[in-house]
C-alpha cells in the first residue's frame, strides 16, 4: 500500500550531494513533514508513495540550493556604486562615506530583501552575511525562507548601528541570543579585517566565539596593501597576527585571500580553517588572486562567495562558478 | 515638409559610435535605402521625416552591432568536446581527431548557422572567421544577414578541405576571387599558426596578401609551449620569425598574444598590428594572461573576440567584454 507524503516533484534529472558526481535521470523527490523521505525513480516513487501535491519538471534539473559563502546583502543598494576602483579608495572615499549617510534599518531591510530574490531567482538558499543592523538582515532571510548565517559586525569605529567595539560585541552577543532557537538562521562573529579592528576586540572575540561555539567571519589578506600595512604596524602579517591572537581554528572563515605564502597555506589547511573564494570581487577590486588550487592541493576547505553587489555586480553562483574555474586555470597555469 | 524615409527606429537611449562615451536619450534612428539619414531627438525626427516603417523600443537601448574579431563559427558543433585540457593536448588528441572525422561542407553549414543565429541573438553583427570550408561559412553568414570575414585557412597538413598548403593557398586566391564583389563578406588569409605552418606557405601569403590587399589572421604566441617550440626548432620566437617573413605590419591580425616580452609589445603598436585579445578561450585553455592594458598603453590597436565555441563555450560578446574588465584589472593590477 503507498505511503503518504507532502510533495513529490519529479525531475527529468536529480542531481545529489551524496553521492558526488551523481546525476539520476527521471528520478523524483518525495517530501514529508518538510523532510526528504525518498529519492527514488519516478516510477517506484509512484508506486512506493501517495502525496498531496505533485509537481513535474519535466525539462529540469533539481539539486540542493547553492550556498554564498560571503555576502553583504543589504548593499545590493550600492550596486554600481563607484565602479573600477581598488579596495581602499573604494572603502575610503565611497562605500563608508556612503554608509554613513544612508545605512539605518530601513535601508538593510530594503537591501536584505532585494538580496533574497536575487538570490533565490539564482538558485541560492543559503548565505554567509557580514552588514550592519543583521537582525534586519536575519529577518529578511526568514521571511523569504532562506537559510542564513548572519555576521555580527564589529569595528573600531562607528557606525549608525554601534559607536565603538564594546557597543558593537554588546549587539553580537544579544543578538546571538535572541536567534539562538530560529530553525533557519545562524550567527557569526564577524570582525571586518585586520585593519579596522584592533588586538582587543579581537581577542574578545576568540574568546566569546570557543564559549558560545560560534564561526568567526572576516576579511583577511584581500590585498597587498593590507598586508604591507600590518607589517608596518604590528611587525607580522595578518594571519600570523589573528593566528597569535588565538582566532586560526576550524572555526575561522578567511573571507579572499589573495596573498598567501607557501607557510600560509599549509598552516590555514592544518589548523582546518576554511577560505572563502571571491574571484569576481577580488577582479573588480584589482585585489589579487587567490592561489584556490594550492589551497586544495594542501587539503584546504574552500567556499565560494560573491561578495556584495557593490563589489561583483551581482549574487549569481552559477556566474561566480564559472569565473572561479576560469580563473583557476588561468591563475594556477593548468587546464584540467 | 517631412522628408520620406523607410524605417525610424524610437528608443530610449541610442548609443552612437561617434561620439564617444555619448548615451542619447529619447532619440531615433531613421534610414532611407539602407542607410542611416539621420539620429535625433524623437520628436524632432517624427516632425522631419515621415517613414514607411516605425519600431518604438521604450525600454531599450540601441546601439551598434557587436564585432567579433576572433571566431571558428563552425565549431559550434563541438561546445564542450574535451572541456579543460591545455591547447596541445586538446587539439592533438580531441580537436584535431574530430575534425579528421566530421568536418566537411555539411558540418561547416550547420556550424555556420548555429552560430550565426547564436551571434545575432547576443547582439553581434560582424565576426573575424577562420575555418575549413570557409565558402560554407560565408554562404551562411549572408544569409543571416551578418557581415564577415572568412579566413582562408592555410595549415601544413591535409584536411578535408585540402590536401598540402598549395592546396590551400590555390583555394584561398579562388574564394576570394569568387567573393570579392559581396557587400558583407570579406575575406583574410588565415595561417593557422606558427608551429602548423611552415616558412614556405607564409611568404606565399606576406607577398600574396600585399597584391590583394588581403589582412593575415593568425593565432600567435598562444602559449609558452608555442614560444618554446619555435625557440627550439627556428632559434627565435615566433614574433620575430613572422617578422623576418614579412608579415608584420598594419595588415596583420594576432590572436591571443599571451606571451609578450616589452620590446615585442613596442614592435606590435609600431608597426600598426592588431591584437585579438580572447580572455575566455586563454583562461580555459590556461594559455596565460594577454597584457591588454600595456599593449593600449603603448598604443596597439587590440580587438575583442570569443574564440570558437569549443574554447570558451559561447559566442556572447557582452560576456567577453566583462571578462576582459574584470581580467584586465586583475593581471594590470590597477582597478581603473
Amino acid at each position: 500500500m503507498a505511503e503518504p507524503a507532502d510533495l513529490t516533484v519529479n525531475a527529468r534529472w536529480v542531481i545529489p550531494v551524496e553521492p558526488a558526481h551523481t546525476v539520476l535521470e527521471r528520478h523524483s523527490v518525495v517530501i514529508r513533514g518538510g523532510n526528504i523521505v525518498a529519492i527514488a525513480p519516478t516510477a517506484e516513487a509512484s508506486r512506493q508513495y501517495r502525496s498531496t501535491e505533485t509537481v513535474s519538471l519535466d525539462t529540469h534539473a533539481l539539486m540542493p540550493g547553492f550556498v554564498n559563502a560571503h555576502t553583504h546583502a543589504a548593499m545590493t543598494l550600492f550596486r554600481g556604486l563607484a565602479d573600477d576602483l581598488p579596495l581602499m579608495d573604494w572603502l575610503q572615499h565611497h562605500i563608508w562615506p556612503a554608509e554613513g549617510k544612508w545605512v539605518g534599518e530601513e535601508f538593510v531591510r530594503a537591501g536584505s530583501e532585494l538580496a533574497a530574490a536575487e538570490m533565490i531567482k539564482s538558485g541560492t538558499t543559503c548565505f554567509n552575511d557580514m552588514y550592519f543592523f543583521a537582525d534586519v538582515t536575519a529577518r529578511a532571510a526568514e521571511a523569504a525562507g532562506l537559510r542564513a548565517v548572519v555576521g555580527l559586525i564589529v569595528l573600531d569605529f562607528p557606525s549608525a548601528w554601534a559607536q565603538n567595539a564594546d557597543e558593537y560585541l554588546h549587539k553580537c552577543i544579544r543578538l546571538h541570543d535572541e536567534w539562538r532557537h530560529s530553525p533557519n538562521i545562524r550567527s557569526a562573529f564577524a570582525p571586518h579585517a585586520p585593519y579596522t579592528v584592533s588586538d582587543g576586540p579581537l581577542e574578545k572575540i576568540s574568546t566569546y566565539a570557543e564559549e558560545l561555539g560560534l564561526p568567526v567571519h572576516m576579511h583577511v589578506h584581500e590585498t597587498a596593501h593590507e598586508v604591507d600595512e600590518s607589517m608596518a604596524r604590528y611587525g607580522m602579517r595578518p594571519l600570523e597576527r589573528l593566528a597569535r591572537l588565538g582566532l586560526l581554528g576550524p572555526r575561522f572563515i578567511a573571507v579572499h585571500m589573495t596573498q598567501m605564502l607557501p607557510d600560509e597555506i599549509t598552516a590555514i589547511a592544518q589548523q582546518n580553517a576554511s577560505i572563502v573564494h571571491c574571484p569576481a570581487s577580488n577582479l573588480k577590486l584589482a585585489s589579487g588572486f587567490c592561489p584556490v588550487q594550492k589551497l586544495m592541493d594542501a587539503g584546504a576547505n574552500v567556499a565560494l562567495g560573491t561578495d556584495g553587489a557593490a563589489s561583483n555586480n551581482n549574487l549569481d553562483m552559477l556566474k561566480e562558478m564559472q569565473l572561479a574555474a576560469l580563473l583557476a586555470k588561468g591563475v594556477h597555469g593548468t587546464a584540467t
